[in-house]
């Protein structure tokens, strides 16, 4: 189903030492990588340093890139109350980045995530990084697997947005309405 | 201790169902309340435009009053993980839209909001109301305890602000200390 117009993506992976981001364009239904990185506020003290450093650089990302779409991984498990707080406060600034310019933010639980780019919802980092170097056509091993996740969230949404058209516009509620209607998109392992 | 121009205080008492905020002017000492208020992103059911409405409100408040200081209550307890993620994230548009104007963000525990404004840091919320109608001489009761505890936190920051000249730049540690170094600004119980 060709696009009318490119689309900019950015995926963010967000974390309060290690916020991974990743930047694809979808334009006549080709994907291509644009930037993908890291941000560190890990290497802050300050607990508002850390929130201003990614306001600020997510920002910054937006401003350069235009993105149409935010799309975040989003978490609902583990840790405990306090880290909670600080992931929630994390994604908060983030998230305000994107609402700053109006732009859609729409989020994915991680295990959609690796079912989306790899068909395995349980995949490991290594084997979503494989797949998107596959997809996405970069050889080097980025240093941290926090920029390959972010990327994996955006190439998620890419992947969302490319429904048949029976159900194009609507979001499809769970993996297994997905498989059921893109059964050639899985891969067996 | 006159201060040099007048200062603008915003207090948030952030919540994902309703936030409460308060706005004071302190100038040569003396404090005046500005706005105060409530937000209610728990009538949205949709997760993004809660924080939307959050973000833009917020950015209005500061738009109208220019504040120099953005002082929110931080709750550390109680809850679970995904209601903590959640008042995380409401923080974090919050606390966004006071970064994305350069301004100054601080925050106090609930406990010591209470003690700085009453002198007693189990106070209810009535008891802290009709201290701050006192201090601040307004005599509605307003509909939300929310907005009085916004409120509370910016008296809270101010008073913080009002320490004695030998201790002057520097933040103090405690209660322990803040009442050692006035004991005129306890009320005993």
């Amino acid at each position: 189903m060709p696009q009318a117009k490119p689309s900019i993506i950015l995926g963010i992976d967000p974390g309060t030492i290690i916020m991974g981001y990743g930047l694809i364009k979808v334009e006549h239904n080709k994907v291509s990588l644009l930037e993908m990185g890291v941000l560190q506020p890990g290497k802050v003290k300050d607990t508002y340093k850390k929130l201003q450093l990614i306001f600020d650089n997510v920002s910054g990302l937006i401003t350069k890139y235009k993105p149409d779409t935010f799309a975040i991984e989003a978490p609902f498990f583990g840790k405990n109350v306090q880290s909670m707080l600080k992931l929630g406060r994390a994604q908060g600034v983030a998230i305000a980045a994107a609402m700053r310019h109006g732009i859609e933010v729409t989020e994915y639980s991680p295990k959609k995530v690796k079912q989306s780019v790899t068909g395995n919802g349980n995949a490991g980092k290594e084997q979503v990084m494989k797949m998107l170097q596959q997809l996405l056509s970069f050889k080097d091993d980025p240093k941290h697997f926090d920029a390959t996740d972010a990327l994996a969230v955006a190439v998620c949404h890419h992947f969302q947005q490319k429904t048949p058209k029976a159900v194009a516009g609507k979001k499809l509620k769970d993996w297994e309405a997905f498989i059921a209607q893109n059964p050639g998109r899985v891969k067996k392992i």
